[in-house]
């Protein structure tokens, strides 16, 4: 399966497409869509918005996994954020995508087995599980990675399909590219 | 102008339009979309997006007016209410339409004069502003009505346009005109 992960944010949102097979995870994009601060909010909307479509669009993901937004922090960044979660969570409503909010501390523990792990510990984690030669950079661009990698992990995405025949999941795939 | 303006809420959005002609405001179309609680949420976002953009699709407003979200307000519908504004942002800048946001105390204070006023005195108000025979309902219907007049007679729009001569009005309408 296909996973578009986003790390959602006004002024870089970290953009990361994944193939899943069970526990095996492999690239296959990874970007940061970016806008300037001295922009009006409407056309930073309007650009993250649009390359997140163009993403959706270009990698024809199954599923979208976003970032779970809290607003106890800064809540000046927190307004940005929830409105890009919005229009992300709409686009994937408008092109008949699942889509799946997780939280930072299950993301983190997810692909480094600690909920507290540092932005550094994230990164060198999807760089090994990917096989990259680097770590993705900015942090925007690997957490995104690991929102699709912890989507692919999480029993409501992976482990159904993992837990498939060969011939069953030859019927699933056959069935969700009738949908498309 | 025409200005559309928005009451932007999850369960309920109140979209209002008026035409604006220095401080006389006409009554076009008012309503208020709808989503139910028990939808998933990108469903419920792509719903009242989609009901936005028909609106401005249909009458085609010179601006579009939405009441700021404060984030220090009940935490978890103000979640809902930014996610919202974020789309309605995006779909006035998708469009080329310029859109401004309004605090509610600055709302209150156009219509009633008191920028504490409660929604009674709002809704007495718009009724009686738009010449109305009565005032309109759910209270979101009457919030997004007295956004659009806050917006016609706030110095950014609606004053140039009054001291502008006839032959410079002409001028500003065949501008905009060209611009759709």
């Amino acid at each position: 399966m296909r996973i578009l992960g986003i790390d959602p944010g006004l002024t870089r949102c970290g953009v990361g497409v994944v193939d899943a097979e069970g526990r095996a995870v492999r690239l296959v994009a990874v970007d940061v869509l970016r806008s300037a601060a001295d922009e009006p909010l409407e056309q930073r909307l309007h650009r993250i918005a649009s390359g997140v479509e163009a993403a959706i669009v270009e990698h024809r993901p199954d599923a979208v996994a976003l970032e779970r937004v809290f607003a106890q922090h800064n809540v000046r960044s927190v307004m940005g954020v929830a409105q890009i979660s919005g229009l992300v969570l709409r686009a994937a409503a408008a092109n008949g995508i699942a889509v799946e909010l997780h939280t930072p501390s299950e993301v983190k523990a997810a692909v480094t087995g600690y909920g507290q792990a540092d932005k550094r510990q994230v990164g060198a984690m999807v760089q090994r599980i990917l096989a990259l030669e680097s770590v993705p950079k900015p942090a925007d661009a690997a957490d995104a990675l690991a929102i699709a990698i912890c989507h692919a992990w999480s029993a409501r995405s992976a482990a159904p399909t993992a837990a498939l025949t060969p011939a069953q999941r030859a019927w699933q795939a056959a069935e969700r590219a009738s949908r498309r």
